[in-house]
């Protein structure tokens, strides 16, 4: 026997309590607990009394509606359950804090982008291929806008009047679209079945983490011709920043990817570099916090910051050429743009997929020139580095995270196999580097198969701070932040409704935010948070 | 920036190698990696390069005989394939040590299982209504040896003749099998079927831990008619033990399930006690020891102990019943019987659906009794529990693993959410409390959707010892223990050959054998296992 003497029940009852509350006590909503308004206290026992009656009624056996039903089950095949449940109905309403992980180009309902290209005279669009009741199922479409002067003047994709690889113009060919393909809302579900991943691809056909990554990439190779084109960024971004608002997200930092070099202009032209970009951001910042203001909500957004990405498939000198370009535009833009705090201040990070193209190593001459040249020019453009988006188990991808670290990030993108690295989990704790977590874009990505699988509670419970984040919405359906926060409360037991709220300010607390406008946000934030469990609370009584 | 100063590539490339070196020297095979023998680096490398071969073709879309196929692919789906690879071949031949979590109800091919049963004239089955192309899709039969005096006349289960819920003696029921059920085949394919967990059900009906436990459940309600009779008892612990040696294993911890408390004696009476099971057992040793030397392969079965264990479902008083029966046991037969180690000693658990049944704090009274009567003995059955086999983060099933160790668990069955434990991870760490890890099974039953998910690395990554073990291997089709060693190794790159003979060694040293008894046996795997490396390092000359 272990133990030289034996205990009686009480003994160990009381042994056991400590045990666990010594375990608990790492957690970082632990030390909250004791200092809980009632408010909070009674928010965070009817969540959990909601979640329990759900989980007996809505995601058991007992709804026959769905097949292999859980908490936490796979997302795009509970995504219109989910929606309907009192418990996300809630979490809608939550002040959420900071958005942290967030391609700019997967930021908008596919929808309203769809709606917002059909608008644009110069939009065009071509395929390899004139479409066919067969080809259509595998056909992608390309996007571009083209000047008046090469405005097309074929009117549809489909049949003997169609020239493979010649651009239509996007109006005539929705117009125009066959019958038998649907007429013009079998256009849209075809662009939209493009731009966006199906449960029959996540779940079946591309149900390993390459296969989905090809069709994922592949949504990004159609939506860039409709986003990069002036008159419509302009619009996406501020849709972005509106329907965030709408989530209760108060701050953003997004993810810029800044290749191709330019975008096209107004005119369709090709020509316009990515200072513009970061002007029209600010605008769009500017605009949304003046909607808000004017709407009697001052203060639900305080502005967004841009992370500055590039793709991790480049040459190392192409690499370079945007690290120096990410300088300048440091250099040229402040926090402050037309005397206003716009945060439009950058970041750095290398996005795509880790497990098959560069891993940061292939870079590292060119990673440390960029933390040297900063030192030179005296600025600070953090690295916010992607890391550990991958099942690997020492792979070169998976090394990523070493590599992170030694290089300073303040936060890591992802972080899904952290978990693997006892001395890193350490560190991370240590040194407070969050994890940008990304739930449900794991879950579509395969990396795990449902939420109850996924390695976030390992995280949360080893006491590492974490920000909740959608990733890529507009791909995945997950639009805000609900949904990810969501799947992660009915995912664990432990994680109450306090839990998520010290997610919420762990977002803001990582940020970028300097430190006064970190503590002006987290005062805004803990303001809206009573308010909010004063509301949940009600609901129990 | 967060290093005052900037390093050079070659500077950085130095610390990032103390870096990951300081995080890999936690794992239990670092330290041997400076001291290997030719044939073992050599061994390790072929290893890795064969894996590595047969990843890009085998295991990848060049494969065009399987769909999302991938190396640790599902094991229901893959094992035709797994078979057929020289990875596989060469891990057949790999000296495991100690199978330690093994189920005995569920160690033997099911077909030998059928075999066996069907030379028993006294084995009778029922069903609860006649047979039918429709109703044998869901209908489960009952097995039951009935003494000479109550044999049935009836010969079918099928048709107008049968009356539902009737024995039927197995073999006129198997003979009389209708041509439309398939005939003696379709008996026997429906049977095994019931025995067995097919992939349209791990991946397809039953594809929620929840429901795959209601089917894996279900096989044991089957098989325990067919096991539990003294004449197919006693072979079947023989072809366990056989089998087992046959794929490597010299030494065996079984739990063996001591409910219902009686088995059926050679007549078809349901009257042998427990102690009569403890020596058959002992005598299924002796046997096969015998066979061993007799076939000039003495050493190569060192022995078998018994882990006592009950089912987590039954009253506390019930409990308690069981655990005197244990003591007794321990009492009466001492690791010597009959003048040879025969390592039939008694460790204790309890076993079934973490999930759904009672957590350890239900017992804690009988638990903690349960020692103090230990100390009053003079003698020592340590616990031996299963724990953490559960997707729970929180929850009563999950927190057994902080009761597990109070109570002083010498080994964790399955621990597969013991990630999630911080401070009991640094434990297990610093106490030497093995993981008994069963991937294969985690993966039919759910827990994990393939083996790169699985908490396995994270484990390993943290120094913390582990043993591969089958779990219950007639209900999963990987008998033995190379399946389970396989999938380990084509799902981390860190882990080699290397790291697995370090898993084998570790199997013996947390075993329950006296240090002398674990010196012989550790000696004996040492050669064993430096001649394995040399031939496989031939492999790659």
């Amino acid at each position: 026997m272990t133990d030289a003497s034996v205990l009686s029940v009480q003994e160990y009852i009381t042994k056991r309590e400590a045990f666990i509350n010594e375990e608990r006590s790492l957690r970082r909503e632990h030390a909250r607990l004791a200092v809980l308004s009632d408010a909070e206290a009674q928010a965070d026992r009817v969540v959990r009394k909601i979640r329990a009656e759900e989980a007996r009624t809505i995601w058991s056996e007992e709804n026959e509606a769905a097949e292999n039903i859980f908490p936490g089950m796979e997302f795009l095949t509970s995504r219109d359950i989910i929606v309907k449940t009192r418990l996300f109905n809630i979490l809608t309403k939550m002040p959420k804090g900071a958005l942290l992980h967030a391609h700019l180009d997967a930021m908008v309902n596919t929808r309203t982008l769809l709606r917002l290209a059909l608008e644009q005279p110069h939009m065009h669009i071509r395929v390899p291929n004139a479409l066919s009741a067969s080809s259509i199922k595998t056909m992608l479409p390309e996007f571009e806008v083209r000047p008046k002067e090469e405005w097309s003047t074929l009117s549809t994709l489909a049949g003997a009047f169609y020239t493979p690889g010649e651009w239509v113009p996007m109006q005539k060919a929705r117009e125009s679209f066959p019958e038998e393909l649907g007429g013009p809302q079998g256009f849209d579900a075809w662009v939209i079945g493009c731009l966006t991943i199906n449960p029959a691809e996540a779940y079946g056909t591309h149900k390993t983490t390459d296969k989905i990554w090809e069709k994922f990439a592949n949504t990004f190779r159609v939506s860039i011709g409709l986003i990069r084109y002036q008159p419509i960024w302009s619009q996406y971004i501020r849709e972005f920043f509106r329907t965030s608002v709408e989530d209760g997200i108060s701050y953003i930092e997004a993810r810029i990817n800044f290749g191709p070099k330019t975008m096209f202009n107004a005119e369709g032209h090709n020509v316009v570099p990515a200072r513009e970009w970061v002007l029209m951001f600010a605008e769009a910042i500017q605009v949304v916090k003046q909607e808000m203001k004017d709407s009697g909500r001052d203060g639900a957004f305080l502005g967004a910051r841009i992370i500055y990405t590039t793709i991790r498939m480049y040459t190392p000198d192409e690499v370079e050429w945007y690290t120096e370009e990410c300088l300048a535009l440091k250099q040229e833009f402040p926090d402050i743009i037309a005397g206003e705090l716009l945060y439009s201040s950058l970041g750095f990070d290398l996005v795509g997929h880790e497990d098959s193209l560069y891993p940061l190593t292939y870079y590292m001459p060119q990673l440390l020139r960029f933390k040297e040249r900063q030192k030179e020019l005296g600025i600070d453009v953090p690295y916010i580095f992607h890391a550990g988006e991958t099942l690997g188990d020492g792979t070169p991808a998976e090394n990523n995270l070493y590599d992170a670290i030694l290089l300073g990030t303040k936060r890591i993108g992802h972080g899904f196999s952290l978990a693997k690295h006892p001395k890193l989990l350490q560190i991370c704790k240590e040194r407070g580097i969050a994890i940008e977590m990304c739930p449900i874009s794991n879950e579509i990505l395969r990396l795990t198969s449902s939420m109850p699988m996924h390695p976030l509670p390992i995280i949360v419970n080893h006491g590492i701070p974490v920000a909740l984040c959608s990733d890529d919405p507009a791909v995945f359906g997950n639009m805000g932040l609900s949904f990810d926060y969501f799947q992660v409360l009915v995912s664990s037991e432990l994680t109450g409704l306090t839990m998520l709220g010290q997610i919420a300010r762990d977002s803001l607390e990582y940020s970028t935010l300097n430190p006064e406008a970190k503590a002006e946000a987290l005062s805004a934030w803990e303001q809206s948070w009573q308010k909010f469990c004063k509301e949940v609370a009600t609901l129990g009584a």
